[in-house]
């Protein structure tokens, strides 16, 4: 801030040639040096220097269109003088230089997590109930609730709890189609995901989705950490859930055997979401979360960005990100497959900003875009993922979701993710199971509001707050809670039914 | 049976020209005194008149094709000599008689249900946690188990118990298209079901399924019996759970103030389903619910058949049963639909028989369609729904839905359904809330496999029981559960996991 007296703005990048009206600016006000021209309001974007017809127009850092005329210093930039459509971008794509600023190894950050046998890290220890189908999630539920209340918990300090993973799918579907490809492999994630010490799954036995082929399919076998059952086979709703109290009972002591140790943060995968959006989520939580990214990318480790339909129409943001061809020509294909999927289901790709979108101060779709990849810092993107694909690479990657919460992060939990990190503006509710979920307000107001549900404020970004002080924070929060200390959702006991594997095709 | 000797056979319908062998025939074997020609594979037909080429074949007392060739008595009839697609079938749909058969007021049956203030008759009593999206999800489980936990339910004996009706939808879909419409009224019906006595709806606030918008759609007032709360409104999830509770108590003296009444069995309102399906369910469990829907409906009572694409390329089956033709023509067009729906989703509509249900004897689509449909019994057909719409007519009915169960019977509880019998083969451990679900079991051998989730055994039809006795069995347990009796899924837990509205559409 300038002065007491001077409007709040912020300046989110040094390169930027506007800065942005946190309070309202009004002509003959000072920001920045530079006396305001017109009245700007809040969220909306001030000219901080001369900006000549045709000149990029840049916030973040990056451009956001072209000046469709001179532009005075001290003047508001919106539709009347930035243009996107003038503006036409030829992508040198596919070989941005791979993360030079790697920290060495003694300098890297730890957290204390659970080693694996396959050598990964888990942040949690949960005894997962997959179900095959809806037609044996009450079962499951029931298994779960008695494993609970049996006390037998109480003997495995170790283990978190025992998680109920039900959902409204696996039958009536096209077993020969990319809806139960999907489901697939989103089970097979959940089951292997190292924030899930053990796996019990149960099925009913005549699904679509059969047990016994997917465990050929992933080469499963029944071992002291994997159990399955069928309500069929079985016999029935009580024998089974006898028969599940009793495979956790086998498995406690094996998949409890663990203790936390010293591992390096290049083991974290941290999933990024962001819900119930508002106009500061571009400036303040999605920023501050990708200079935590940032971070967390020096230090070896792998984010996730997600939400393919809040990137459509500026996927050259990425793309332009790519260290190798493979991500950006996977990234193409994904954008294609979405719009043939929408047009097939009568529905339209549009990630325009709208009219409360620009009313907000937002002018060009790159501008939006821009504010929902914030929170994927500025590391190169190494490579891109199909929904629920195991991530096997380091630094930022992209996995293909829906935006909508629960099913993105199911997607990435399944891809392997042991922490997640949750913008939002509105206040969103969302919490996990086996994934630690930590909320980031965007806002001081909707924090106070929903203090108990938040982790951090990022609305004091607003008050002067650097970025990247905040990014440090939540960086240090995201080793605190993989180490076990627990987030907010955590406490509130969440993660039961979010569990919401994407649905794609027809329920028959 | 003819003799002690005699292999088992089922003859469905009196003026069938075959019978149905329960055990396999052998050549030389009497059944119904005709001399057995060639080997009879269990499940298959035997003719058990001379059947000239051309003429029709009947089972279930109805056409399910014509004679290919001359087909002696004792001859097995199958692909051979039994093709579907000679035979051109002229409907001369909508104009079937209205059902003559309705018993007299003084004879009619009763049970002891709920009298609502609408008018409408419950079988059960609960309260019902809607949420608008899977975001409210958890909020609603911990408002449920609190409520629960808190004995408050012990000082109201006439409430069976508290619902948290979640799902994985309600945010990130075209609020202009199909899905959200089927959400909307899906809400709505289960808002206003009989069988729930209040109603407190629980969203996070931001989500596309506004509570605001659908309560004006539907004229509903906030009042002691219905109740809505947003998270971010109330403040996060422990205020939220704590308003939620609280409003819980207000309303729960006033929806416990009923009391069973006797009330005419023509307000049942039964739906039907079938899943997991074998071999039998066509000659046992489905015919004989057709004999007690039959009945019900001679009682004045309403039935509502459903799983649209069990029926497909066989719709005339009912579209011949028709007593009106509006119903004819909105069936014609859902049917267009799903033949539309399924082609834009890569998929195909095909009920023909699967090599697999060849070999267990159905040689048609027409006998395959007509084993799904036996459950409807021979009523006329008065009307046609779309997924979840109220249900106002009585007598038989059909609503579009697809044939996965828990989306199925959903749809139907949506649309009023107080009771619900539902055949399986396999064993499916289906139960419901807030809707009673009796399961009635195509075959002894699960029967007694699966003993504790099964309210009857209909394999006995096999063993000489008639079709009729055993609709009157049915009967009689429709009209025991819906006085209070508890189902084999109620005394078990079910319904918590069930609640799953038809997702159609993009996930964005
Ligand atoms: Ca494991
Ligand atoms: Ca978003
Ligand atoms: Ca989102
Ligand atoms: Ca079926
Ligand atoms: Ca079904």
């Amino acid at each position: 801030m300038d002065t007491l007296t001077a409007p709040r703005h912020l300046r989110l990048h040094a390169s930027d040639n506007v800065v942005v009206a946190v309070d309202s600016f009004q002509a003959g006000q000072k920001i920045e040096g530079v006396t305001v021209a017109d009245r700007v309001p809040r969220g909306h974007k001030l000219a901080s220097r001369v900006i000549a017809e045709g000149e990029p127009v840049r916030k973040f850092g990056q451009i956001i269109g072209s000046a469709s005329k001179l532009i005075e210093p001290g003047q508001w930039v919106h539709e009347h003088n930035l243009n996107y459509s003038d503006f036409v971008r030829e992508a040198d794509a596919g070989h941005a230089p791979h993360g030079s600023g790697l920290l060495p190894l003694p300098q890297r950050a730890t957290f204390e997590g659970f080693r694996r046998a396959n050598g990964r890290a888990g942040t949690r220890n949960y005894i997962g109930v997959l179900t095959s189908v809806n037609c044996s999630a009450s079962v499951a539920r029931f298994i779960a609730e008695a494993v609970r209340k049996s006390g037998l918990l109480d003997e495995y300090p170790t283990i978190d709890g025992i998680i109920p993973l039900v959902h409204g799918g696996g039958c009536a579907m096209d077993t020969n189609g990319e809806g139960y490809e999907v489901l697939k492999r989103t089970q097979w994630g959940y089951a292997t995901n190292p924030n899930i010490g053990a796996v019990l799954m149960v099925g009913l036995g005549c699904e679509a989705f059969q047990i016994g082929r997917w465990k050929e399919t992933y080469n499963i076998v029944e071992n002291d950490t994997f159990r399955s059952l069928t309500i069929q086979e079985v016999g029935g709703t009580r024998k089974t859930m006898e028969a599940g109290v009793a495979a956790v009972r086998d498995m406690l002591p094996v998949a409890a055997n663990v203790r936390r140790e010293t591992i390096p943060a290049s083991e974290l995968m941290l999933a990024l979401q962001c819900g119930g959006s508002d106009g500061y989520s571009g400036i303040t939580a999605n920023p501050a979360l990708g200079a935590a990214v940032d971070l967390l990318v020096k230090h070896g480790g792998t984010a996730i960005l997600s939400e393919t339909p809040e990137i459509y129409g500026a996927e050259h943001l990425l793309i332009e990100r790519a260290s190798n061809p493979q991500a950006v020509e996977r990234l193409q294909s994904i954008i294609a497959w979405w719009e043939d999927y929408t047009a097939r289901n009568k529905m339209e790709m549009n990630n325009n900003p709208s009219p409360g979108n620009k009313a907000g101060g937002l002018t060009t779709i790159l501008e939006k875009s821009l504010g929902a990849v914030a929170k994927s810092g500025t590391s190169p993107l190494e490579a891109v993922y199909g929904y629920a694909e195991p991530v096997t690479s380091h630094g930022l990657v992209f996995m293909d979701t829906p935006g909508y919460d629960p099913v993105s992060a199911t997607g990435q939990v399944a891809g392997g993710a042991n922490v997640l990190a949750f913008t939002t503006g509105r206040g969103s509710a969302y919490g996990c199971k086996p994934t630690p979920s930590i909320k980031l307000a965007t806002n001081t107001p909707m924090y106070n509001q929903m203090i108990e549900d938040m982790d951090i404020n990022c609305g004091d970004i607003l008050d002067g707050v650097s970025i990247e002080a905040k990014g440090q924070e939540i960086f240090e929060r995201v080793l605190k809670v993989a180490s076990g200390a627990p987030s907010k959702s955590e406490q509130l006991g969440y993660g039961d039914a979010e569990f919401v594997p994407w649905q794609i095709g027809a329920t028959m």
